[in-house]
């Protein structure tokens, strides 16, 4: 089966689900205080937009990373690939729920941002049974690859699954703290994260 | 007529259609409960779009397996997939009905399943005749291609049709029922749909 | 210059303007009347969905079949080609504001579905600009196009232009008929488009 | 690393943004005056809408044209490129508050042309970043690249960015001149555009 199709998808579901988390901005409205008061209130959406936006673009550059590894594509990986592709579609749903909540702080910030980073922690996990499956059938990958490099790069995405569970950890602790985690564990990948 | 640009366009339709499922999801609003009640109490809106995704990425793997056995395309088929796609397009809308009526019971959640059904079965009755157009005319389908395993899969298809006439009656008499057995076709149809 | 990304990019707008459209209809809401019946009152709005997913379509089959003549792309074409995608990603919009008047007739009705035939009469002149642009400058076109049949279809859309005029004009008659022939014209072009 | 996957993702996200514009158009309802006024009302969300296309579209051909010149992507520039994007998927954000605030002038509207103003800004900053990074490493470009020719190109583009500048402060002098002068700054690049 040919890899053609299932690059097109992908793309075409992380271009979409890139391009909709604008739609979490709240355009203001005339007679609800000076556009620029109720643009600069808005703080946690453009965080949280910036951060998701971060995220979803370094899954991408992942994604086109591991796919460009593979020679061929089976029927399991469509569907475990389909499984990370509902984990990126879902992501402007918790960033709006983190958009209208964090600004007031409280308990509900906290559980905001816990989702948030529950479905990060989902996202992550299904990045990472690609990357098993993709390992554990050295058929669909490409003869140059190098195997053993593969499965470094598996265990750096792992532990990234173990960063998502300690932001999930810290919601609870503070809210802004976690959402700037998660910014933060976004630009570590976009340097360290495997060339291969 | 080359197959290149109808693959490339149901990509694109199916990518942005799998992708709008989460504007079904309501983001809670401050003052209306706590966050987690709230996306508590919107489980028919996540299993309505847990369920849709899991149909829409289907028949896209299946749309994918069909293209693949096709070594050109010309213009009736054309016509049929647009008639495929005006089906998946719609998806978006019989889902968020399902999440607004679900959770409260009653005869207007069986109407609504009874109404996602419906939708169902014509996407299922659409596929089958893009299925049954390429095997009429062989002249489409490339060389390699048995035509006897085409057959079958067509009636594995025709199947799937006769499943969800079913799901619009069992939705009459359980919503939440026939919902269920919406996810279980498709995981069922994910293990089982004919990999010719 | 390749024409590969222009078709790729109008792929992606056609298929996110022709998927929009199910944003057009309104989910019922609890409370407001049995789902039934708030889905049936949207008859307008399935009507106009389904004329615009229609001409949509059919613009795209069109625009495929005229980018598989073209054997490369200039910057002109390239700028007349926004031109067009500018008329066909504004269809959503007057989609909806028919979708709005059209069950309460009156003159609003006829306004907006007057509305609606001007988007197409603009989207008509659009796609007969990019046809007249490759007509007129052979060197675009593939050795093997017959100029004479590329001329005879032109003609043919340039008498489409003239169909959405006269529209435009039976909408301030008779709102629900002009609609009707929106949709007529969509099925006879489905059949009769020139097949060069 | 291919170049195939970030043409083929750009243009997903080119397309997506540039369709999502549609929606900052709001539909007229009934009972709330005219369907011609409440349309006609709407003449800077229609300036907005126009202006932010002929933006968008403008640096799609860009984009293309500068594709076409590399050979090779490398990991940075995929990076860069994602900024890009950033800025591009965020236009149809402005383009709403100018919609929204156009209309009744004062000093909101003139903060809402600035804010627009500056989103453009942002991202002729980033368009300039691909390009000077490609500049910078020539081993990006094909052999056949004048790399002269690049670079005053690069300068053009860089000319946008004082232009942008001026429009911000031209935004507090004139709310409506600054939009205009957005339209004609993005007619001037369609006819002077680097053709490298």
């Amino acid at each position: 089966m040919e890899k053609g199709r299932i690059e097109a998808f992908s793309d075409g579901v992380f271009a979409v689900a890139i391009t909709l988390l604008v739609l979490d901005l709240k355009v203001p409205v005339r007679g609800n205080g000076s556009v620029a008061r109720q643009v600069g209130n808005q703080w946690p959406a453009f965080a949280a937009y910036l951060t998701s936006f971060l995220v979803i673009g370094i899954i991408w550059v992942n994604h086109h990373t591991l796919m460009a590894k593979l020679a061929r594509v089976d029927r399991s990986l469509l569907f475990i690939n389909l499984l990370l592709l509902l984990t990126v579609v879902f992501i402007p749903f918790p960033t709006a729920v983190v958009a209208e909540y964090l600004r007031h702080g409280g308990w509900d910030a906290k559980v905001a941002v816990a989702f948030y980073s529950a479905a990060m922690e989902a996202m992550s996990l299904a990045f990472s049974a690609v990357y098993l499956w993709a390992g554990r059938h050295h058929e669909l990958l490409h003869e140059s690859v190098d195997v053993e490099g593969h499965q470094s790069a598996f265990r750096q995405f792992a532990l990234g699954a173990i960063a998502y569970l300690l932001l999930i950890a810290l919601s609870f602790l503070s809210a802004q703290a976690a959402l700037a985690g998660h910014f933060a564990l976004g630009v570590f990948y976009m340097f360290a994260a495997p060339h291969q």
